[in-house]
This record gives C-alpha cells, structure tokens and sequence, in this order.
C-alpha cells in the first residue's frame, strides 16, 4: 500500500466514491443502505491469523485466549455474512446467481468450521468463500 | 467497480495480500491482530446515507427509525475508531504524527456529534475525519 | 394452557424430554446442541403484538418506544432463523426439503419488513414462514 | 415430536393461539408483552448438553470451547429468568405463590453454579428449578 | 467535590481500599468478585437526567433520542440490580434482611416503570429503592 | 465503610447529591449527561482481583474461567474509558490538562494489557491510571 497517496487510500477503504453520485451504488435503497463484503472478510483474516497464532504458540493462557478471541471474529464473521445474504441480495440476483443461498450456507458453515477448528486450511476455506462471495458482489454493481 | 475481476474485487476488499508474506503488514503483532480503517468508514458511510435518507422523507414512523439505526451506526463507528487508536497505534506512531490523539478525540467526538444531528455536513465532516486517519494508517504500512 | 399439570407444562416447554435418552433428538450432536424453532416464533409473537398495540394507540411517545422494541425484537428473530439455517440444518435436509435456502431467505426478509412496517399482516407472515420451517425442523425429528 | 403435523407443531412452539383472542393470555398487558418460560428452559438444556459433551471429551482444546460457550449459554438462561420475573409476575401472583421470589432467586443462583461447575447434576438442577417456574407460570395461565 | 484531593477522590470511587487487605470487603469470594451499588445507581442518574431533558425540550428529534437512551439506560440499571440481588447476596443476609427480594423486585420493577414514564417522580423512585438497596449492601459490609 | 449510615454511604456512591442544584456537577450538559469514573474502577478492581485468584489457583478449569471473565472486565474498563475521555472532556479540559490524550491512551493500553497478562503489577497500573485520570476529573468539578 506504500504507493497510495491519503487520497486514493480513503477511496480504496470506501465502497463508494461519495463524491460522485453516479457510481453510489455501494449502497442499495434500504434502511441499512451501505453494504460490504469487506466486514467479513477482515473478521475472517482475523480468523485466520488467531490460527498461526495458536499453532505457533505452546504458552496455554495465550493460546486461550485465542480460542476466545477466535470464537466472537468467526461469529463477526458469521453475522457480516448473514447480514448481506438477507439484506443485500435481491430476488432478481438468486436468479442471476442461482448458487448464492447454497454458497452463503457454506461461507457461514466454514465461519462455525473455523470456531471449532485451528487448522489454517479451515480459515483459508472461509477466506476463499467470502472472496467468492465478493466476486459476484462486484458482479451486482456493474 | 465494474472493471474489476473477482481476484481483485477480494484484493481491493482485504488489508493485505496473505499470500505474499512480505506485504502481510496489515495486521500488527498484537492479538487481534487485524485492522483497517474501513471498518469505521462503512459504519461512517452509513450514517450519512441515513442522515440523507431522513431529511428527504416526511414519514414519522421512517424518521423514527432512521434515529433509532443511526445511534446504532455511529456509535459502532466510534468503537471501531477507538479500538484503532488504543490496539493499532504505537509509540512510534504518535511520534511521527504528533497530531494522532487530537485527531481520533474529533473523530469520535464527530461520531458523537453525528448522532445528535442530522446535518449532512456533520456525516460529511467523520468521514472526512476517518479518511485522515486512513491516510495516516496508509503511511505506517510504507 | 389452563388444563395443563406442571409436569405436562414443562414437558411442552422442552424441546426433548431429556430423562429419555431414546427421544433426546432435540439436540444435534453439534457443540451449542439445542436448537428449537421456539426461539424465533416467540420473538416473531413479540413483534406482532407490538403492532397491535402501535396500531390501537395515539401516544407518541408509547409508539416511539413500540418502534424501539420491535426493531430488537424482529432483530432477535432473524438472529434465531439465521443459527437455525446454518447450525442445524445439514446437507440431506436439504436433500429433502429443497425449498429450505429460500424459505429461510424469505423467513429472514420478512423479518426485516417487520420492522418496516407496522401492517399486522406482515407480523403474521413472519409467523407463517416460522411455523412453516417449525413444520421441516419437526419432520427432521421423525 | 413424530406424530405431529405441522399444524400442531407450530401450536407447541405457540404461546398462545394467535388466531383466538379468548385464549391470548401468553403475553401480558406490558409493553414487551409475550413471555415464556421456554426461553431459560432451552438456554439451560444446552446448558446441560454442554456439561456432558464436556465430561466426555478429554481434548482440552474442545473443552476449552465447551467452558466458553456455557458461560453465556447459562448467562441466557440467567437473563431470561430475571426478565420473566421482574416483568412478567404481579404482586397478586406472589400473593398466590409466596415462594416465587425465592424460587427465582434459587433458580438464578443454580445457573451462576453452572457455570462454575461441570457436574451435570448441577444442570439437572437449574432444569428442575426452571420447571417449577413453568408450573407456576401455567398456573397463572388457567 | 472540589475539596477533595486526588487521592481521595480515587478512594471515594473505590469500593474497597485494595492497599489494605484488612479492609478489602468490597467483593465477595465469588468469581467475578467486585460488587458495588454504585454501577445501578449511575445508570438510574442518568434516566432521570435524561426525563428532565425530554421534559424540558420541544424538539421532536431531540426527544426521540432521549427515549432511545432512556430505554438503554434504564435497561443497564436493571441489570446491575439483577446481578446485585444474584450474585452477591448469600441467605444469610436474607434471613437478616427480609425484605430483600421484594425490595429488588420493587426496584428493577422502578426501573422498567421510568421506560415507560418521563415523570420525573418515576426516575427519583428508582433512585431511592436503590438508595436503599446501597444502605443494606453497606450494612453487610460492617 | 462501617461507620457510614445508609444515607453517606447512598451520597458515597452518587456522583452529585441531585436534590441540591448548586453542587449537581456530577453530569455535563451532554444527552448522556452523567459520568463517572468509578465505572472504569470497578471493572479494573475486578481484573485485578481475578489475576489474584488466578494466581492463587491450580485448577485448570477455573482458570479458564478467570481468562473468560477477565477478557471481558478488561473491556468494559476499556470502554467506559473511551466514553469518558470522548464524551466528557471538552478543550478546555485538554488546555488545562496537557496530558490527557496520552493518559486516556496509556490507560485504555493498559486495560488491553491486562488482558495479556496474570501480573498483578499489570492490573495495578491499570488502576492507578484511572486514580490518575479520576484525580483529573475531580479536578474539572472543582
């Protein structure tokens, strides 16, 4: 990120140029109006890296905590998920994506995977759903 | 966002690239581990859509919700921004850039003010705020 | 209710008898092991009431703390929905009852519209799709 | 539960009729208005899973996790009891049941102990003292 | 205030000189070990704070949030009692205090009245039950 | 506190005696208007009397339990510090108090260390942070 001027950083940070209200479409016409994938997915990194954490460690009170920690990034994650699914997605986006529902259930499945897992294929696996999940978020906003 | 692939749709969505070990500067070495600015700018983001959404409705029972959803978004900006300035931020940091405290105490002293206000200016003024404090984040990742 | 001895009462209260190992299927063998669709409906019973009670009022200042409450309420139903899709139903649940994605999505939704609205017949319908999943959760049992 | 259809399915989870006002006595004239006791009677269910998945596991990692979920599972349980008694019970009901605020008290007290103890007799416990609520509870309900 | 000293002020705010183990009454030997009156207290000053800002004000936004903080306010003053009545009083202090069920009842029952009220009376009566919840809880320290 | 009758020991825990205008210094002039810094102390006596009890045990799973709530004391100190430091100091406090940002700073940091530690030196210091900023804040009532 060392190339970003402050500038081009917030623009990145936003779902939406706020500016410009031509591509404010980072929002839908609901009350919550502002969606993005980007909630679950820095819960998730979270996720994942508590794992490396974990497994590098032998210390049991730290490795304690990080089941605890662990356990409220993964249901933040969860939740962020829950959110979009029910909130953001239209009828009309099911029937362009006809695999959304089953890959919201899995997304939010491998978000419960990785509570009760420390191995780092799990927390990748959510990873990997979300981005998933992002690509056709992008798709919508074409 | 409509030129974007779904490779890097995640990418823009994500602090850092975990496959590239290198970059993996945006998590610190702390527990959580895992922060980025655009957590507050969302909840920021959506303060002000409600802010504009209730000025430009006369429904009683709509404003009332608008009140209600956006004590709930700003005061998750605020936390979101506390916990960067409290977890994020070190010694070194506040060295460099002397103005970090007084700059977070407006932000989330905005937060508030954006709750007891529905005065675009003052949703415009956070993520002005949090945009600077972004700008900040980006230059300790250099 | 009112022919009801303790015993009974509390028998209907419980989602397994649990004195009777053979029946204790209320539980998955997942670790949070108690599911029952109980928990939504008696918070989707809430949000109903709470229209009745907006809608038979004139006090402002009863129906700004009816909107308070309900927006919780129709908030813990979607909470309790959501657990129930993603924590207790598994992959041959969907097998067999492949309408379950949607009548989730649309049982959440509908939630969401309870607390746009203050139509009686929106609470109801929440209700409806609750004791429509109630209906799948109980054939899951046979 | 195998016999039921989904009709008399969706009744158990009922608090009431909601379709025959003669019989809508499951909420209170209050605000919040619809109470049961099923709320604490599932929390502590899990409550008791939870012990029992914990004696029988020697995986101190899935221990761990058990310790952190019943800890809010009987902190629900806890949560709920308080509400139905300070909002549900009027002094004509502890006229007619004097034993109720010992009971609560009783009740409330066994789940702090379950949380401080895995002896399932402990959670066996906190059920029956919930049960005895239940029988009260229905009392006031003929 | 404006007599006191720094260090005496710290004491003031202190339940327990922790410097002085002789004195150290102020938690009890259970977990969570710290109890003082003083947490519900705060809260309830709030809610009749916030009833003499709603009833001094005309503004409608105003008022709506004094509801929607009223109702958190009054809800944590409610919870501190509960905990209060839970988990530090012992039967012991029942025998000696006989009222003391009915007079937490009485108080989170308070409570729940100054959601519904803006009477200022309303909020001055939750102060003074827990004013006398505060005199016993000081006699069970001597 | 043994020589306080009730009525010391109910003014000891409020802020200002609220039935005399002159001295009702205890709240500024905010929507939340009541603050007090003894809600930080008693979450901060709380961890430091769980790292006592920790330290003292060998039992792994009430230890566990200590890490639990601890985690959770830890926060709640974190955030009522955050409040305080936001919500009540206004700019003439931070001319008059140079220092304030770096202490709330190191405050809010040393509730995250104890977090991270069983030192009892680490939960001192948190205290004595908050004696320090109390101090101040006795200062501002002056």
């Amino acid at each position: 990120m060392s190339l970003l001027s402050t500038r081009t950083a917030s623009r990145l940070l936003s779902v939406a140029d706020l500016d410009d209200a031509a591509t404010a479409d980072a929002h839908c016409d609901l009350m919550c109006g502002v969606y993005n994938p980007a909630q679950a997915r820095i819960e998730a990194e979270s996720v994942l890296e508590i794992m490396k954490k974990y497994n590098a460690s032998d210390d049991d009170y730290f490795r304690t905590r990080c089941i605890i920690i662990k356990e409220e990034r993964a249901q933040l994650a969860k939740e962020h998920l829950w959110v979009l699914w029910t909130d953001y997605f239209k009828p009309p986006h099911v029937e362009q994506f006809p695999q959304l529902h089953d890959l919201f259930w899995r997304a939010t499945k491998a978000a419960g995977d990785a509570k009760k897992s420390n191995e780092e294929a799990d927390g990748q696996k959510l990873l990997d759903l979300i981005d998933e999940i992002a690509g056709i978020f992008a798709e919508t906003k074409k």
